[in-house]
């Protein structure tokens, strides 16, 4: 899928996030000038009247599971675990959907257009990595990003789903798998699932020195020992000069614990530069999002599983996201819901080192147009009748993609 | 607004909440005859075919404030309160939000518009009566429900939002407004309001059995507190022989508490007939929905606010309701979401005491038809490409009215 570029394209009338109406003029896919509307001097370039709709950049899709998902293909029951929830039950009731299902590039194609048609075109996702599936997924997952890479940035977790301790042979598959092109490396509970936080943390730590990989480590583990874990992450985060590299994701252990504590683990992270990734879980406590970023930490968003093994929902649309984000978080005026916001798109691209993001003179133009007032609205409203911009040109209106 | 009725037709290939593909007739505005698909005896109904897209019943919309929305107006960025939050602080900034705003009646049907848009055919809204402003709101929203009357069902229950006991000359416009037309009583908070919880109930109950009104009461006090009123007004339902007219609106205190008052209250609500409304509060405990309807309580739910002086959220679509109860109630389980979809619908439907609700015969062919394969998946997609049939016409498809 080649996109062909629009070279000069002047798109009038936007209305900015501060509430400015512009012209933006999109050069070889970049913006290459932003000035008040109706004052840019007429040149060659191809008028796109947005009728000062709202434009903003592209979101940030920072945590999801290309190869789990069955959006699109057969609906999947859920069944619960047996006897209260159980990490290696749903990785075998995984195992047995994943068997009936469709090709595993069908299903991330579905879930990546679903993405697309919603406003995101960066985006961070997990692929699985065990004894059992070996390198398929990770191989699959590549062949689809290829075949996508005009259209959407995507990079890729190695993510070792079945532990690595506790699963011989997956410290060599992780390696492996950032050879072949994952640019971080994964994590999952190292207290609850491998019982050995240091022996975890030098395998993921270790192998993202080695080949010079970033760190996103799935995090479920509560209160305090989810606390302890944040804290020798960012610990080693800073030890290794990795800060801006590290992140953790879900981290349910701040959204436990009291103020005092949560003020020092905010601290921690924010000069460790570790990221935290939280997707506003349905009924889960999770890390609070306001005053973290107080303590300058970066938090991120993504929509985690959709329709998968481990429950049913996810949209795909990181504005719907924003909107839960602030929901949950009692989000009510409008510099909050503004915050909401800068989770899916300005903070997520920070946690994922994007370059050139935004509305800016030399970014790409990758963005969103919808109809909304300004950003507050925007979030609360989700408008769905969206066309979406990638590099000045629309790839997709209304969740249906045009090319 | 009078709804031209089609008097004969045929809504071919319907598919079912229990997956069977069936014929509807439509006969004067009911459900004549269901049967299954293709085996239809030709007659002169009209046709629709449906092509096996899910029919449910019309969504019921049972906790709105048609008077205070600026849902259509200017936007109003909210202002907290100075010390915490404060329900007669908000009430002041209320007022002063409305004395700017566009007329009431407009207001109103901008929110009543985008109710049937979603799909919403029957509604419970409150209405502000106070010594501010004594009648005037019930006044004005009886005449808007005047002019929807043959596109959705309202009923109102006249809210003293000011309270009762602490604003002299309240009780007599509340007995005022439900001569008018309210045909509910409300209530707020008897103990941290009033702060005499008989005082406020002997005036709710009193009125509510002299003219023979349902009771709705805006319960938000929590803990034991909240308890100890959810066991008051239970009690005065039962010892009034009031069982299945009476509602309790938040009732947060049933969020807070252990297992086994929990149940306890659960047997009482279920005895005494007494209905739970929650919305799934952004970021708020909120009544355990699974346990309640265990219990055999009717949970019903409602959008509450929608761009108000209350919060900035609210979408106006009882789908999307039905999603956030499910999301934030851990509901995974297709049998789980179907009951999530159930507060919404026929649980709804109970608590209004709506009549010839459904999709049966004899029952209103008040409809939502959608893109889904059943009901879970409609809960977790919310699509919002729907048709929404009124007494078997058409009134609204994705989500503009076409009358």
């Amino acid at each position: 899928m080649v996109i062909a570029l629009t070279t000069h394209t002047r798109f009038a009338n936007a209305r900015l996030a501060d509430g400015s109406l512009v012209d933006l003029t999109v050069t070889d896919g970049r913006f290459s000038a932003i000035t008040p509307a109706g004052k840019t001097a007429e040149d060659t370039a191809a008028i796109v009247d947005l009728v000062g709709q709202l434009v903003v950049p592209a979101f940030v899709e920072g945590h999801i599971h290309l190869d789990t998902s069955f959006y699109g293909d057969a609906w999947r029951p859920h069944i619960p675990c047996t006897n209260g929830f159980d990490v290696r039950e749903r990785v075998a009731f995984q195992a047995r959907n994943l068997a009936a299902a469709a090709p595993m590039a069908e299903r991330a194609r579905n879930q990546l257009e679903l993405c697309v048609g919603n406003g995101s075109l960066a985006m961070r996702s997990h692929v699985m990595v065990d004894a059992s599936v070996g390198l398929k997924h990770v191989e699959t997952i590549l062949a689809v990003r290829e075949k996508y890479r005009d259209l959407i940035d995507i990079q890729l977790v190695a993510f070792p789903q079945g532990g690595i301790l506790s699963s011989p042979g997956t410290a060599e598959l992780l390696d492996e798998a950032l050879k072949l092109g994952c640019e971080l490396i994964g994590g999952l509970d190292p207290a609850s699932f491998d019982r050995d936080v240091n022996g975890h943390l030098d395998v993921v730590f270790g192998l993202a020195q080695k080949r010079g990989a970033g760190v996103d480590i799935h995090l479920h583990d509560g209160g305090t020992l989810g606390l302890f874990q944040v804290e020798e992450i960012a610990a080693r985060t800073k030890a290794l000069g990795m800060q801006g590299n590290v992140a953790v994701s879900h981290a349910y252990g701040l959204g436990d614990i009291q103020a005092d504590a949560l003020e020092k683990a905010g601290d921690m992270l924010a000069a460790a530069g570790v990221a935290i990734m939280t997707n506003a879980p349905g009924n889960h406590a999770f890390p609070p999002v306001a005053a973290l970023r107080r303590a300058g930490v970066t938090v991120f968003s993504g929509s985690d599983n959709i329709r998968d093994s481990w429950w049913p929902y996810g949209d795909g649309d990181m504005l719907n996201r924003a909107n839960m984000i602030g929901y949950r978080s009692g989000f009510y005026e409008d510099h909050e819901l503004e915050a909401a916001f800068d989770v899916v798109t300005h903070a997520g691209a920070k946690a994922l080192r994007l370059d050139g993001y935004g509305i800016a003179a030399g970014a790409r133009a990758d963005f969103v147009v919808m109809p909304a007032e300004h950003v507050p609205e925007a979030v609360v409203a989700v408008p769905k009748g969206r066309t979406v911009y990638r590099a000045g040109g629309a790839v997709a209106k209304d969740g249906k993609m045009l090319r």
